[in-house]
């Protein structure tokens, strides 16, 4: 089987991306999980350059990867000079990485053109092979990034070819061509790939950007031309429209193309990454994410879902548990009978496909989503509703009144949030208050104080995310808004919606349904003992 | 030059994703857009499946549109059935549409198997046949898409054949081939386009679905291989990872392999209504996207930025003009000085490289973005942070102190929310209130009429846009807020941004910057005014 590396760049090019900014943790643990995933290269930080990045290479010192090898960027050697003296070179050198990636320049008018880096063009080719052969003395592992390969191959390809010459008769390991600004074509890619291979000894590598929405097809292309090292990001992260997406590439080039990447059993843990990058990195997931996304095998019409149920790989390209997904089958508008048949096996609830209530909970569902009401994401919301319908109990306190107030004193004090609450359980009231970092904060403490009362397993109940979005955002501050909450306690985790022109009230419904699943999930378990007995 | 049609199915397709809910006007008003752009054809809805879609083709007939061809989308006839006596076959012919696409089976075990149509393959291909032929008597424009038809010829390449034959000689106009669960790669798509292309006579279309992340690259590789027509959606929204997206293949085709698609000075539209089309929908717009994407050329890193300012093609795959599309130069972590000195002289800011202010600005935005804070969606705050930082006066009022009241008496009452504000100008106290829907549109209305007193013109201003993002969401409901709001009045927009832990205080940071940079800005229009005289 043909074994291709994979060559993960996230924390260096994927950084660059406008809304990603990563602490020094979070890169510890961003490269501890790739490492697990077995990628076989993590290109960390630029060091020198950057002095975060200095501190991320004495973290990773002690972390003694398992599969990985960690490698440093940088330049070569400035023009004039020699790599001994360069003073971002030393960094590296103090870095201690286990090997380096140096770029160079191969389009001519970087190297003379204005704004380039002003010297002559046998000069630049001079900075590569001296820069790679110095660095070849120190580090096993030197590879070469072409910056605008590419674009320089178009433009003169008898000095990108002399350029990437330089690398290799340095010593390069690998010589690795980019399509720096994103431009080129899966065609043009694969034939100068085909050049380049019959042109140098070093093995050649692939990286490219997203500007043509190509970025997985001409590494792919690459690959199929003779590339043996790909560099990507998790989910195509990176400046203006990303890098080339690994999460896609490698289950591609494993499952469809027969070739050895990360080891085969680690796939499953892609969807896993590929969510864990975008929580640390504040990014919201996307859910149409290929391979990955919790919309990737989602299954919507009522007559695809039916056929799904009878043979999944008639309507998925892949099983989804290959890469870590799974099916999911979404409620919603189009949704029909078997949808809703389908999600209440999942609940454990007994609906057969005549029941008049199967219709009635479609209508529903279609009415609250109407209204702004997404189940997709809210599956306790969901089973709620449809135990409601039912017939079952699932009211477990009665709102009296609530009341929260935010004041600010001046120009340059911070505001205080005070929520009030009584509510009422089997005629007894309570009636309490809390503060709060804000009025849903201390709305949501101060029902918890009060259900607490008769509910004392209320306290184990974390709110674990609390999301916002704005429905219908042309109307200013009047927006309708929909809240989503995550809350878990020591076993489970659950899903709740509320949906309202007042942010307070959308929270309140999702908190509400958030707290009642927990009480109905309580006395479902109580129900179980007692049988038991 | 090569012709390739353009077939938009956004309205049809593109709406089965699970977040996408379009009104009879939203889709009457894509109609026209599209038709504005050039596209050729529009498939605007399945007549008959869904009552909206009766409607909708009710309301186009009265559109006459310009260049596209209005066409409905429908099933074949079903099996021991005519096309004559097909209720939504029937259903097409009432809606009058200008052409009509059917879809049919392909795949074997689609027709036979498990969860298929039941019936015999031949009488699968009769259907087809029949089909078409039927609907040739009444239409210009037959279109057959071969529902499944890459996966259906890799099981069965003789009877997927057969079947987009019967489509052939049933005289259909074009013969549109699937990859309906996006499994296939570009190479196996252009030789199976050549085999289809050496077995019928109708000419080819192609449809591609993105699970892969292949659908821009097998759309391009159909065409490639001899496709006429290319099937996609704006922004390539679809179910599961979405359909090829338009907005990507458009440019690609007519600016780098030479097609003739749209009208080439209709290609600066795209932009435009890649966020129209989000805005309709109620979808975030993807800053990343390909071609379209706020942040396709964006450039951050400050050496980059200098080049980019001395020739920007050397970092730009297209000029970003031709898609309607412009160069963007972001103010942020990685900055360096040259991004603050570009983005000062947007806003007619005298800063020069060796100035102190410029290290100092750049030091304060980089504290604020720790913090949270973002400005590249927000000009108007950056605008108004660089100014004082040169000394302007930029401050209009001073808050006394405001309170917002939130309640709600009972279970069934909605809840009413009040602020009551106390703000200072030039020793003159005005204390006010107002009513909101929700805290946040209270607290924003009593702001306003406490300051119109003062300063009527704030009358004029209006709230465009409102978004809540929360930042750090691993905390639940005490997580810290970015509130980002757009503003407007008769002549200009602008946005600003508030960052805290409480979203009532982002939300007033943001707020307060929108109003004073309306001062500010009428402010100097006076000034400019009192100097012309």
């Amino acid at each position: 089987m043909r074994r291709v590396e994979i060559y993960d760049t996230t924390l260096r090019d994927g950084a660059q991306a406008e809304d990603i900014s990563l602490s020094l943790d979070d890169k510890v643990s961003i490269v501890s999980k790739l490492d697990q995933l077995g990628v076989h290269f993590i290109e960390a930080g630029w060091p020198g350059a950057n002095p975060k990045d200095d501190k991320l290479f004495a973290r990773l010192r002690q972390m003694h990867p398992k599969n990985a090898t960690i490698l440093a960027f940088c330049s070569t050697c400035r023009p004039g000079q020699t790599p001994e003296n360069d003073r971002l070179i030393k960094a590296v050198l103090n870095a201690r990485p286990q090997g380096v990636t140096i770029f160079g320049k191969t389009w001519d008018i970087h190297v003379s053109g204005q704004g380039g880096l002003g010297c002559t063009l046998e000069e630049n080719v001079r900075m590569i092979r001296d820069t790679v052969a110095f660095l070849k003395t120190h580090y096993p592992m030197v590879i070469f990034d072409a910056e605008h390969f590419f674009d320089g191959f178009r433009a003169n390809s008898e000095y990108a070819l002399a350029a990437v010459k330089a690398a290799s008769l340095g010593g390069a390991d690998r010589v690795v061509l980019c399509d720096t600004n994103g431009g080129s074509l899966p065609d043009y890619i694969a034939a100068t790939v085909g050049r380049v291979k019959a042109t140098i000894t070093s093995p050649i590598g692939i990286h490219c950007h997203n500007d043509s929405e190509l970025a997985v097809a001409n590494s792919l292309s690459a690959v199929q031309a003779g590339a043996v090292q790909v560099h990507g990001t998790i989910n195509g992260v990176g400046e203006r429209c990303g890098n080339a997406n690994l999460c896609s590439i490698i289950p591609t080039l494993s499952l469809k193309l027969g070739c050895e990447t990360i080891p085969r059993e680690n796939l499953g843990m892609l969807s896993e990454i590929s969510r864990f990058f975008d929580d640390i990195a504040n990014l919201s997931h996307d859910k149409h994410q290929p391979y990955v996304g919790e919309a990737a095998f989602a299954h919507k019409g009522g007559v695809h879902v039916s056929a799904v149920m009878g043979d999944p790989s008639t309507y998925e390209h892949i099983d989804p548990s290959l890469v870590g997904n799974q099916r999911k089958v979404l409620v919603s508008e189009h949704s029909g009978k078997s949808n809703i048949i389908y999600k209440a096996r999942e609940f454990n609830i007994d609906l057969s496909r005549d029941d008049a209530t199967a219709a009635e909970i479609v209508k529903s569902i279609k009415d609250l989503e109407d209204c702004g009401f997404q189940f997709e994401g809210a599956d306790a919301s969901l089973e709620l509703l449809m135990k409601k319908a039912m017939g079952e109990h699932m009211r477990f306190f009665k709102l009296k009144g609530f009341r929260v107030n935010t004041e600010r004193r001046s120009d340059d004090t911070d505001p205080v949030s005070e929520a009030t609450i009584m509510i009422e359980v089997d005629g007894n009231v309570e009636h309490t208050a809390a503060l709060g970092n804000g009025p849903v904060n201390a709305l949501d403490r101060a029902l918890r104080k009060a259900l607490s009362k008769f509910y004392p397993s209320i306290e184990e109940v974390q709110l674990l995310d609390y999301k916002v979005r704005v429905i219908s955002s042309r109307k200013g501050t009047e927006s309708v808004v929909r809240v989503l909450i995550e809350s878990g306690d020591r076993k489970d985790h659950w899903s709740t919606v509320g949906v309202s022109s007042n942010i307070l009230e959308a929270s309140w419904m999702a908190l509400v349904d958030s707290m009642d699943y927990k009480l109905y999930k309580d006395s479902m378990k109580a129900r179980a003992r007692h049988k038991n007995r």
